[in-house]
């Protein structure tokens, strides 16, 4: 099934990773195949456990295999998989201390907003100095000029091939745009759109988008985000010109599109002759395998958009995203958006492109995702201990935020006022949802990103106090 | 008529350019009234003729009076005022020596390009400090956060100080939204509009606001910028949401709106529930007499919306303009855009805010408005010499850009022609008419921001070569 060439310039990892997932996507491995178990297969290939372990764990997240209860892994058919939601019910319950009982209620002490970071993640010294190199050495006639509408060469050369690296997007610098935010690339969206004014998407879903399309006259249908996986068989009735999603980590419920959804979705937009709107706004942060594949990468017929941001890696005011426009939109983007300019600085996106081609910015992600990590695993380490299998917690192995569900039920609105009180902020869910849904009235949203490990089990511990006891 | 204070803190400039303007829009100085000869009033007051002349002047940009060949000043009536046209005809001709014979046809040596400026116009090195200092010493949290989608609050607090200061803009900073150009600014009109979807627009009017509106599903109701005027009584039949218009340098013509003009607009905004659009894009370049007062500071009944920019400030490529909003439009604009964020990088907010507060940027601005106080001389001057009175100039007094008028008729395309192959560019007026209209045919547009005072000559002795000889 498998051959291992030491010699190979690929990796052991990538070797097996990369041979079954051919063997699976050809069809030559069969759905419904067992597959060997990690211990067997290293052994066979004189691999270490490890590296077995890591492949098979990418193409789980990927969703090309799934575990079996002490039974390892089975090849997944394309035909009725599931939404694939990263569900994590804990399970051991313990004591954890609570020693914080005099906690001020008049003052948020410890805020689980998503979005934010505390503020000294952001490289300020490398900006710096890119900023005064950029206007020391470079011609800067550009300063003074109105700019490409697309947004600088360099910096969509260096996303080109940062992009291809990273998220296996393929494509030219010709069809990259840069934006100044999700709404801004959304907006041209709209526009190139032209009549068609019903889209697709998520629910429940990101809400900032939803008010996007609402302000330019858009109605929805709606893709059922819920533990029925999204609905793509009534898509063909839908009548949309586009969906908008987000297949690598769903926002809010943080699941993973299995690939077989995947290939459905494009299969629908080439027939439909619609688009698929890849919102890939996390994509940095995948703690538990190497990130997923986008959509994109999966698109031979020129149907998804995919759109992706520096909000989450290097910050959120900087108001820098890009938009890689299928080549078939390209004609209509130049025509209707003739008179139109760059949003975005060109001394920012300068100090970008440097910071991309130096190197740094790569390092910066890696840092972030490793501090990110530590956030994310004592956030799960936490309440596991703290609340057992009162809650369960979705969204597990990437991203910032996490949702927590009360599968006994609760009154949300009374546990937002019971941690306000003692001084943790916590969200509520109902905002992603276009229509106020019964299912949301057992979650709730925390992002994990403003916080440090020991703000978060503080916190943590303090909510099972007012929760809980 | 006009009292004199020699102890007053006002200047002697002041007092009689205000008691003037007072006493005509009072009507205690009627339509029609003669004014007093300069050289008898400055007599009579006592002052010097320097200072009776500038107030004239500016009381004529402004419309409030106009002058007569030979007879002095004659005080302007409300009724039947036309779209004031600083319509310039050169007079004398003289022989300019053409030495440029050997010019290579196939490189463009002088671009009369709008907009774009010589590299060197951009402060480097201030803006490098600012950088420098905010990262440095300013609490840099808002660099990790989203931020406000109005702005940053500092920014738009020296905005409404250096507003009302310099354009007489009245409002609080709750009414500024900071912006990453003329088309972001419309692009949130637009929505704010609602339903309705049809606005008045200049013809010929800015191109770039067309494509705008249309591409948000617009029509348009053209109001006629031309000999005759706005045509503001058909205006009231027009059923349309807004007026966008450029009062106080028509783009491209030039003319400045008289004030009885300004005060119909407004009094059509109040009795048709509409909304003027002010787009003051030019503002800080008035090299005959001063700055003409905002339609927006003339607004007693919150009807104005107020667009500004620091593009032909500072730097196109910056990407930071400003509007100020109504405030009847306040609370749609916070429920419509709940979900979003400012546009502009708050770093970038940030340096501006400083580079205003400490002065940098009015001293810049007045440079700026010195270098091309000469390039628009030379470019008169140098125009009547050339042309004489072949030629008719439009635009004279501000801005960056003249019209060039054929009276006698002419080919606009063979005169393009002719330029490019003799190494100069210049351009159409077409693109700014909606409806294609034979009164673009003879007129050229040429900007002059990006040639020096020599170049601007030495093109202009071109285009006579190959235009007129």
């Amino acid at each position: 099934m498998v051959y291992i060439d030491k010699d190979a310039s690929a990796s052991l990892y990538e070797q097996v990773y990369l041979q079954l997932k051919s063997g699976i996507a050809s069809g030559s491995i069969p759905e419904g195949t067992r597959l060997p178990g990690i211990r067997t297969l290293s052994k066979t290939l004189g691999i270490a456990r490890n590296t077995v372990n890591k492949a098979y764990t990418q193409l789980a997240v990927e969703g090309y295999i799934s575990p079996r209860k002490g039974s390892g892994f089975l090849v997944e058919g394309g035909s009725d998989t599931p939404f694939r939601k990263m569900e994590y019910s804990s399970t051991s319950e313990s004591g954890g201390h609570d020693n914080l009982s005099q906690e001020n209620s008049e003052k948020i002490e410890y805020d689980f907003q998503y979005g934010n970071f505390p503020h000294n993640c952001f490289p300020s010294s490398a900006w710096k100095k890119h900023t005064s190199a950029v206007l020391r050495d470079e011609d800067t006639s550009c300063l003074t000029q109105y700019s490409n509408k697309q947004g600088n060469l360099s910096l969509r050369q260096e996303l080109r091939t940062y992009l291809h690296h990273s998220r296996g997007v393929c494509c030219s610098e010709e069809q990259i745009v840069i934006g100044c935010g999700l709404h801004y690339s959304l907006d041209i969206l709209c526009k190139l759109f032209g009549n068609c004014k019903k889209i697709a998407m998520e629910e429940p879903g990101y809400y900032g988008a939803r008010e996007l399309f609402k302000n330019n006259g858009f109605s929805f249908y709606a893709l059922v985000a819920d533990k029925d996986g999204l609905d793509l068989d009534s898509l063909k009735l839908a009548d949309v010109c586009a969906a908008y999603i987000t297949p690598s980590h769903q926002f809010p419920f943080g699941s993973v599109l299995s690939v077989y959804k995947r290939k459905k979705l494009l299969k629908w937009a080439t027939e439909s002759n619609s688009f698929i709107i890849e919102d890939d706004y996390d994509s940095e942060y995948r703690y538990d395998a190497n990130p997923v594949p986008s959509l994109q990468s999966l698109d031979s017929n020129d149907r998804v958009i995919y759109i992706g941001t520096f909000s989450k890696s290097l910050s959120p005011s900087l108001r820098v995203n890009y938009m890689v426009l299928p080549k078939r939109l390209l004609a209509d983007y130049h025509r209707l958006f003739s008179s139109y300019s760059s949003p975005v600085s060109w001394l920012t996106q300068e100090v970008l492109a440097r910071y991309l081609a130096t190197g740094g910015y790569a390092q910066h992600v890696r840092k972030m995702c490793s501090v990110y990590r530590k956030c994310h695993d004592v956030f799960v380490q936490e309440c596991t201990e703290q609340f057992g299998n009162q809650v369960v917690l979705h969204g597990r192995g990437a991203g910032l935020h996490f949702l927590l569900e009360f599968p006994g039920g609760t009154s949300i609105e009374r546990l937002i006022n019971k941690a306000e009180e003692a001084g943790v902020r916590v969200y509520s869910v109902q905002p992603f949802w276009d229509c106020p849904d019964i299912s949301s009235n057992n979650l709730i949203f925390m992002g994990y990103s403003l916080l440090d490990e020991k703000k978060i089990c503080d916190a943590i511990r303090i909510l099972r106090r007012v929760w809980i006891e």
